[in-house]
């Protein structure tokens, strides 16, 4: 069970690898620019949480079949370019479950290292949401996550409720696979219906309520 | 004594927190946006000087009230946004607090490390000033302390202040108190008196020379 | 042979001081945003190799010569700005010769952790690179790197030929010399004959089909 995870797991970088990859051509940056943007989105979230965590090392220096996943990825990417728009949402679905894997595997290591459910959580949604943050810190861009879509909302929810699951003690693999199809779920029902979360500034909400 | 030093850092971080959601909330974050980048203002300079030393964890993870006293900040300056414009002064001055005693704290872990002098001032100095640095690089904005007002360099004196004093063995807790007020005062005289260093870029400085 | 590599990478610390600071200066920053960006440009790609490493301390902390030195080179930027241009290739000698030893020492520290060949090349080319890209993204800019003249590729072709030579047991000092100046020849062969890479953005390259 575990195998399948670690496989889908290499599968969302897989995902990620393509999504900084094609950031990075529409930037214009030389291939080995697009490389590392790419392998930056794919792993830039489980890095921060592994420096984050004293004794803890870097998973893709212990897991170097990541490495490879994300250059397949990113030559996948250069390859296809013109014809990924085609297969738009299946990468978003790969996307999803990337999130999905990635922000419980975040959490499950918090609960590994002993820490406080608060510190579990906010492991989980850097591990889900870093990578797509850097990206954007990269191309300058301002990180897309804190406007469009609901995204680290998702994140959260989603590991607030493993920690429900495994504080009833859930057993596996129910407490594995809930929080993750959850993400999964609510983040494709979110692309789908385009929600976002309404933007808290004052000014905008008055300018709307004067607008009626 | 030690004590009371830790509920003003935590408050200082509720300060900083607020600052972060006001800048979030300005360029139409939606919730989450806004509480992740009031988590990385308020603990942004002390989670990158806890990953720069090694066998250290990040003081967050141990000490969750901060956490706590950043969800409450960030809550409190969404509910409260259009009148915290009336409360300018106070932020600024919580601002500075912790300013003041984030540096110190940077400082004295230097010490107790056993650095050199010089890495615990620019330990003192990231710890102080990078929480600062990284929300304005998430909000894809050039950092502000780089050019507006003198920010930088109190906390490099503070810290220059606080190791000096230790030199000269003065004892706790005139030690503690003389660099984080000496800090707080200097930043708020720079605030008060609109204070900042020149920019040393040549041309300008000709074509200053030519306009008179 | 190792303190001349040790002074050499220094004197490569002072090239990339002064290239930071003169970026620095070139976007209004006060003196102590100068000096900050002048020290993460230098130590910046060395910091992130070393925080990714379980157990390694910052070379920085450990060697205080660097801080020394950088803060030599950003008042050499500051006072002599106007003059720089006439060194200009000079500066980009240097900083080539600081790109050769950055990266075959950040190929070396991850054989001494015996990390997978991989791993190697992503070390080195951290150690290489990152301090550039740090710079440009606390300046707000697209990182240079990623566009213009061959940059990272130069790194991962230098550390790649050292672990080949490594694996043919090559002895010292011919290990490190033949990489460290095949990297400093090569980036002064792309800087002197302005050679990029494409950029792989489709519509462009189907733009410019167009066009002819």
């Amino acid at each position: 069970m575990e195998l399948v995870i670690n496989y889908i797991s290499i599968l969302g970088s897989f995902a990620l690898a393509i999504s900084g990859a094609l950031t990075a051509m529409k930037k214009r940056f030389d291939p080995f620019g697009v490389l590392i943007i790419a392998f930056v989105t794919a792993v830039g979230g489980g890095t921060i949480r592994d420096m984050l965590l004293n004794g803890k090392s870097v998973f893709w220096i212990d897991q170097t079949s990541y490495i490879y996943f994300i250059l397949v990825g990113t030559i996948f990417a250069i390859v296809f370019q013109s014809k990924l728009y085609l297969i738009h949402r299946p990468l978003l679905f790969f996307d999803a479950i990337g999130l999905g894997l990635y922000t419980i595997t975040g959490v499950q290591i918090g609960i590994q290292y002993e820490l406080a459910a608060v510190n579990c959580v906010i492991l989980g949604t850097i591990t889900g949401v870093f990578g797509g943050i850097l990206r954007d810190i990269l191309v300058n861009e301002v990180p897309v996550i804190f406007k469009k879509e609901v995204y680290a909302t998702v994140c959260i929810l989603g590991a607030i409720l493993y920690l429900v699951l495994y504080r009833f003690e859930v057993m596996n693999p129910v407490l594995q696979f809930i929080p993750v199809l959850f993400i999964i779920g609510l983040r494709l029902l979110v692309i789908h219906y385009n929600i976002s979360l309404p933007s808290l500034y004052a000014d905008e909400r008055k300018k709307k309520r004067t607008d009626k």
